[in-house]
């Protein structure tokens, strides 16, 4: 096809890693470019005027944003290798659900651990607690969220793996402790080499934080 | 086929009322279940535990929540009239995006205009103005959203036109003056029975705010 694929992305971005491992799981070439979130480039601000935010994929010269959105279109193109989306119409519903879910709450419950005073940091922590526990049932003894194949839902939240380290030391929490079945479908989830290959670890993932957002 | 529909909503609702409108455009039977928000029923609590909110369809037996997420699934079981999202990937992304734009937006920025205290109603106006100029200039001269026909912005963003003037109270503007693009293609979308026949008069909407949040 002769396709022009271009990636606007910023390494520790949730968000652009689900783009990120969408790609990997349809064997798709494509030129990563790492925009500075605090110094956009001029590329970013003309492909996104709207949201001016990554991930930004660009293909044949066409911006498409918002991870989601992305990744649905990516699976709608290039339908030929790994299905993301089922092909089920209450599944797919099913599907986007609970990736709106992850979209609306796991992000900013996260955020919150370390975004709180003191005197609020309990609220913060049942909410943390709360979504992910929420999440954990969904989940139940299924392998991956829709069933026995690694698909739409597990592309949205697997990214948050990263900061597994980052909410357990802002949280004073242990994941595998609170969230054994999340914490085994993680690991599930890191046996495929799109996910291995594209989470940074978690580590760095925290030290970046405590640079960016100047805390301790 | 022999399908049961059952759409759980709330008159005033502006995302129930998109379902309405998708329902009607597809022609499809349904019963439809006011519920009362400050008193949920034990139906909604069941078929939506998680956000607990109407909208709901209810599709022979099975739940789908959500309001755009209904709109897509209505558009992908009954795909033979009226179609809703374009048939190109991109133009489908475009369209998800815009309609995404809507959900993350104009709500939030319509009530800011009587939730606000006095001292950040101008920040409140600001925030209105701009998004709705936003969506202006996305319209463009085009008679609708996504080009010549009704399609999926068109039903996310038409059901706020019931609460029009209930901005032009709370926000002391006119939506005609600042915005007439809009105000002609709403007028475009209420010449559509499935439009017309949905949208709550204008006046009862601000009466019905006015009690509900018990605004003076």
């Amino acid at each position: 096809m002769g396709d022009e694929v271009v990636l606007l992305d910023f390494w520790p971005s949730v968000f652009g890693m689900r783009v990120r491992i969408a790609l990997a799981e349809k064997g798709i070439e494509y030129e990563y470019k790492d925009d500075n979130l605090r110094n956009k480039s001029d590329l970013l601000l003309k492909m996104n005027p709207v949201h001016k935010k990554v991930p930004v994929l660009i293909h044949n010269g066409k911006p498409v944003c918002e991870s989601l959105i992305i990744v649905q279109y990516i699976d709608e193109v290039w339908k030929d290798k790994s299905p993301l989306l089922p092909s089920d119409p209450h599944q797919r519903a099913h599907a986007r659900f609970w990736a709106d879910f992850v979209d609306q709450k796991v992000y900013a419950v996260g955020r919150k651990l370390w975004e709180t005073k003191r005197e609020e940091q309990e609220a913060a922590n049942k909410d943390f607690l709360e979504t992910f526990k929420t999440l954990e049932t969904e989940l139940g003894e299924k392998p991956y969220f829709g069933g026995e194949t690694f698909g739409f839902v597990d592309i949205s939240l697997i990214t948050f793996y990263s900061r597994f380290y980052l909410y357990e030391r802002f949280g004073k929490l242990s994941m595998e402790a609170e969230f054994p079945k999340i914490v085994a479908w993680a690991k599930r989830c890191l046996q495929k080499e799109s996910v291995a290959n594209t989470l940074p670890d978690q580590k760095k993932i925290y030290e970046f934080h405590m640079k960016w957002f100047g805390l301790e």
